[in-house]
């Protein structure tokens, strides 16, 4: 995966899944039974055991390291719970130019060592089996949960919130900016050798929206981070701007499962490795179908310059032997001589 | 409108708003507080009051009838409950072949008649003032709700079924839309001018599924309807096809606000009327922006072939004189010499 990231040709291509480290693993629900959402992302040992299931179980390339990306709200000031099974909610969210008063650039140190504690300790483990990713929720995504307090279908409030308040909305998006670099810059030092930037709401904006709210904060991230780790921008949805996205500094851009590998790498000018797109829903499929569908994916990218994913995080009910199928899939993967080296 | 789709040059671009007979206005309100959901729907002077409010309180250039997506599933024999402001619930979803006992391609005159006589009264009420547009489900998204019996962030398990049972999955699709054809045919005698197609939940396809489980039905609704009315097929999300979707008999495309009007263009080969793409959430932006912004979707898609619209329904927290200042920015506006004569 350090090798596809950086330009390189490989033998095979790379694979992990988002969200690997979770619900549809037998042995992370034992975990959740016995311990909070937070108990289990603030315990470092636990984080790391969490971490690890998947390269053990799943086989997969890559560890990433779990947590969340609503840590970083916790830390500039705001409270956030997590109702098991429903999401996170922020009883008192952001909604004026007064909130400012409780919200902080933090100290990385004082809010959240609890993470690279979990990033020193996995690293330790994997002993150099596979890198470890670290990540952060991208600015945009994080203040539609900062001014929602909750999930939504359209995050309208967050919108007009933007419209109305935009000198509002890009201090309070800066301020996430500062905190994020400073925290994923903590992270390289802790030992993550990749980064991934996760903009999970970046489809519910215009391609304008996009490139006045989330995309100048993207770049500033990657614009910090890309001279010492390896970068990754997954901003879902927003595949009207990859060519912009492909021209920042970052090594990696993710990919949906709503567009096709061919098109994307036309749109971001066939000049970044591309990662994706499984849809999750279909490793609900017989193995049979998962086998035939991840052959056609690994086609359309080509030989390199491609990290096999899903297109988002894998879901709950998904069967373990089905998540496995998906990565010996890839990982057997034999090219016909006539697809292409991966453009790049 | 009319002249619009039929590929005709107009004088100015005709407006309407997707679920323009709605919350937002105050008139509704007070008639939704007297009239369950389904009361509204099925009383023909309701839904002929509730579709002429926002033609003669907001000046909108189109009535779209009163009704839902859903009442097709009733019509099927399917148990459909609206609960309000929370969405609509199938208590008993469909999950195997055996439901199959307890569906039908239905008698439209049966079933639907308080449809047909609202458009009836509608249409003698308008007397010619503006067009009548129909409407009905895409299938795919009527399979969505009648497999996950209520909306879904994902629709993971109908996805899921599909895949597992994709024998069963295509036959419930083809008699949705053997009832869907049957259904817009008795609108278009009944006066509907239009009819328009809409696939909600198309975006969550990937393209290829797209084009196995939502086009070839698309197709076959249009194909049926476009030598005797005007059709539109507004399958959100689904930019990837807009290309195979402007080769289909359909008059006009719908397209949300996460795609440039121009790029759109250039997708659709520029071979069909396009409808939209105004950010629903925009309109609570104040209206000086609003205005500055629909100039720029104005000038994007050019003088004609363009229906000005939303992207996506009006939301409830809109206010009136909002989006009255949409409906007036787009009939005031006056192209700059310089902008195409609108590429089609």
């Amino acid at each position: 995966m350090i090798r596809t990231l950086q330009g390189k040709e490989v033998e095979r291509t790379p694979v992990w899944m988002m969200r690997q480290a979770g619900r549809y693993l037998p042995d992370y629900m034992k975990l959740k039974e016995k311990y909070s959402f937070f108990e289990r992302v603030q315990t470092p040992a636990l984080a790391t055991e969490i971490t690890l299931q998947p390269v053990d179980q799943i086989g997969v390339d890559a560890a990433i390291i779990f947590s969340d990306i609503l840590v970083v709200l916790q830390a500039m000031g705001l409270e956030v719970e997590l109702i098991e099974n429903k999401g996170p909610v922020l009883p008192d969210p952001v909604k004026s130019a007064k909130d400012l008063n409780r919200i902080r650039v933090p100290d990385i140190t004082e809010t959240l060592s609890y993470v690279m504690e979990a990033i020193s300790m996995t690293k330790t483990e994997l002993n150099g089996k596979v890198p470890l990713i670290g990540f952060a929720g991208a600015p945009w995504t994080l203040l539609c949960y900062m001014v929602e307090g909750k999930g939504s279908k359209t995050f309208d409030q967050v919108k007009a919130f933007a419209y109305l308040k935009p000198d509002l909305a890009h201090q309070l998006l800066q301020m996430i900016t500062a905190t994020t670099i400073a925290y994923l810059k903590r992270q390289v030092e802790a030992g993550a050798d990749i980064v991934q930037l996760f903009d999970s709401w970046a489809g519910l904006l215009s391609p304008e929206d996009f490139e006045t709210l989330s995309l100048p904060y993207i770049r500033q991230i990657v614009d910090a981070l890309s001279d010492d780790v390896l970068t990754i921008i997954f901003a879902k949805g927003a595949w009207h701007s990859l060519d912009k996205m492909s021209m920042t500094s970052a090594h990696g851009l993710g990919i949906d499962w709503c567009i096709d590998p061919v098109m994307a790498r036309k749109l971001a000018g066939n000049r970044i490795v591309l990662q994706g797109n499984f849809d999750p829903a279909k490793l609900l499929s017989p193995i049979p179908v998962i086998k035939k569908e991840v052959k056609q994916m690994m086609n359309k990218f080509g030989r390199h310059h491609h990290i096999a994913n899903l297109g988002h995080g894998i879901l709950p009910n998904v069967p373990v032997d089905h998540a496995r199928a998906f990565v010996d899939a890839v990982k057997s993967h034999q090219f016909d001589p006539a697809v292409s080296m991966g453009a790049y």
